[in-house]
């Protein structure tokens, strides 16, 4: 109710005091435990693969495990937050969120702290647990250009963000109850498809929480820029394009 | 509401008028997107297979990996185009409605060139992006004619269409919620059955964009004359025969 | 509506009238549609397993294959029929069904014989269109007996009509609606757990139609005894004393 | 309605009544049947994996088997159990559910009772069927200390039972419908995560299930203390802080 539907023009100040308000801090909460549990499988998967297989991101299995607890994790994630905070799980979701006008600005920088602090968090809780693994980050296949990188995780946080603006749509009526699984489907599929390319990360906080455990940063604008901007265009279109709205603030959060 | 539902015969003008309005033009968008993100992640997953292990097509994970990204892709490709197009995603779908008469024939086409238009954007934006990856095309295994494995396609095909039938049917009431899982997961089961035979395509505008890149279009017609007559006989069995329908006009598209 | 609930007692006659109306046609080529695409996903599978690797009955990753297509096409296979017949899509569950009212006798006979149909002709069906390709039968591990696979085949035929009860349960509300997943997902556990032992059948009517075109009835015993008093078991069981019924015919086939 | 609830303070006569009415008591037959097919899965899928591979622990697919096995077993297990019993399928959802007063001591006590002694009867119902076949205990890697692979268990049991809470909590509406999908995904990824860690146990009842019929109870200590930690701090967290309850009993089991 606070968090999404169009909102009238107020001033900087008013908008923060709306960021700090106990269903706000909620909302940060969610985020971070939700970020955290969908961090943790997707990191942790692509370490469970190489402590059984040091050549893991070679392997057709490995390629299952990550993509599937990606889809499971990110299911399980959307659906825990969906009633707090909208369920994004993702700084590029929440960037297309604020594109859209269905989160103002400075509650969606508290989203990106809770997330980014999250992905932080739940690589330290991994590396320590599992007594100094290696953390590992996302990477780009050889022959790739980072431009063509950012370019197909771009593509991919497009379907992504789609899919949690239909899954959130108030007009899907009975369809709404299935929509963080289509959520974690999509990723799901789309790590089948860009793993050993890109990696299939579309979520920048995920690709940062690993890179600063691990203190390499290379790379990293490719996890940044193109989901940012896949996440704007599909939130612009699907709202005034394909579904456009009749009356404000008719779309809105999961399960909201 | 436009698009679904036994129509009464009108002149081709009219109906092509219908063809263009602006819902008939945000559900092409809408199968456009749907279809992208569909053919991107199959033969996203064959490619990222092959990238693993050059031998890719004799492996059982492989055969793991493109089943998965099938049932995954196809179900979040369902959902959210459900409400602006019901959610073909196939000419095969489009072809079993069109003679089901719940879409009409200039709308079809439309849908037709949407769907066939995404799949070749799919395959060359995979082609440019994994910088000259090759692009993987539906093949049938040796021993087999192409008889059958038009008729193994289009066989397939029929368990597809008749269940985006029955996901569409309004008369499942709660059933309804799950049923882009349904249609996703028949698929995924079916590829798991012929991936080694036939390829299990179910999907004319999947084989035709991966084709159009790789320039081979050796056994094209396996994957239209089989899935179209299945589709066909799908959508007439369904509406006559297994779940007659009293009144005109009762069975609608996913979720509309 | 005419299949299930607790019935009066009535005359032979009367009863097999009640089997050869309109409905109850449909409801047998429904279940013929359904327990089809079952059987062929599930022995396709088995083949498309064994066509990529000759020795696939030792691989784990065939053991995911087998087991997901069992999962993914049950499924679908039960969601497809739910409104005609119910979705039994296997004789054990029929028997279950009569056992506890819900079906009477003659009908439950024309139900066996659509399953059994269905899984011969799904088995030719597939020998014919891979050219000859072997069709494999369920087996039993060498070092087990007939009694402990009898066993082990019937309490995991418990537990898929426990659940089949369950999802057919009006009293269930919102639950209800992903109830053929739920039956799925049951029948893909066991058979992750049970495959390499007994097969992970539970379903007399699939290792009968493969046994049928391979002429191979080894231990088919084993895949009907303690299936259909497994199933008895639970029907009874659920019923009777987990989810006593106050008032009759409270409990319905999934989604009726 | 029985169960849940926060309830007002009784005597402990009083309560130990209403653990023994006949709902109460189809209520426990209602975990231990859940628990049954759950641990069966989760610890037969093991003995699979390693039938197929003697040395399956350090094999990917061997983890795809097992985590997949996890979820759906977990999924289904809930639904259920979940009209009868909450669907706990674990000592530590009833442990977090007692310390947030949702089911009261005594009670919980005969829950633990029923899943402690399913999860023997599943192992040794394995052992037995199997002939022997040796019946695999969770493991923790040798680099690991106990006290990490407790705190492992413990933040994952953490996120599980916040997603049990989540899926019971009746304000979700609409999406209530998928809470037992999103309880077992949830399992599943965090499986994929620490399989070769810890082994992703988060169920008490299931490492002393295989560990009484195996024998060895060498770090039994690290599938219980992490386990009830965590899920005590799930409940507390969830009622009071993320999603405080304005009235009194709005936090239910799932389905009820």
């Amino acid at each position: 109710m606070l968090i999404f539907g169009k909102m009238a023009p107020t001033s900087l100040t008013a908008r923060f005091q709306q960021s700090v308000t106990p269903a706000s801090l909620r909302a940060y909460l969610a985020e971070f435990i939700s970020t955290f549990f969908y961090v943790f499988a997707v990191v942790g998967s692509a370490m469970a693969s190489r402590k059984l297989l040091p050549d893991a991101a070679a392997d057709p299995s490995s390629l299952v495990i990550v993509a599937i607890a990606n889809a499971f994790a990110l299911s399980s994630a959307v659906y825990i937050a969906a009633n707090a905070s909208g369920g994004h799980v993702n700084p590029a979701v929440t960037f297309g969120m604020a594109v859209g006008g269905h989160i103002n600005v400075p509650t969606a920088l508290f989203y990106w702290i809770s997330q980014l602090l999250a992905s932080v968090m739940a690589s330290i809780f991994l590396k320590v647990t599992t007594v100094g693994q290696h953390v590992p980050t996302y990477t780009i296949a050889e022959e790739m250009t980072g431009f063509g990188a950012s370019l197909l995780e771009g593509v991919m946080t497009f379907g992504l963000v789609y899919t949690v603006y239909a899954a959130g749509d108030p007009r899907r009526s009975s369809l709404g109850a299935i929509g963080p699984l289509a959520i974690g489907l999509m990723a799901g599929a789309n790590v089948l498809a860009a793993g050993p390319f890109s990696g299939g990360s579309m979520n920048p906080a995920c690709a940062f929480g690993s890179a600063v455990i691990a203190g390499k940063f290379k790379n990293q604008a490719v996890y940044w820029v193109g989901p940012l901007i896949g996440a704007s265009v599909a939130g612009l279109l699907y709202d005034n394009v394909v579904f456009p709205t009749q009356a404000p603030d008719s779309v809105e959060g999961v399960g909201v």
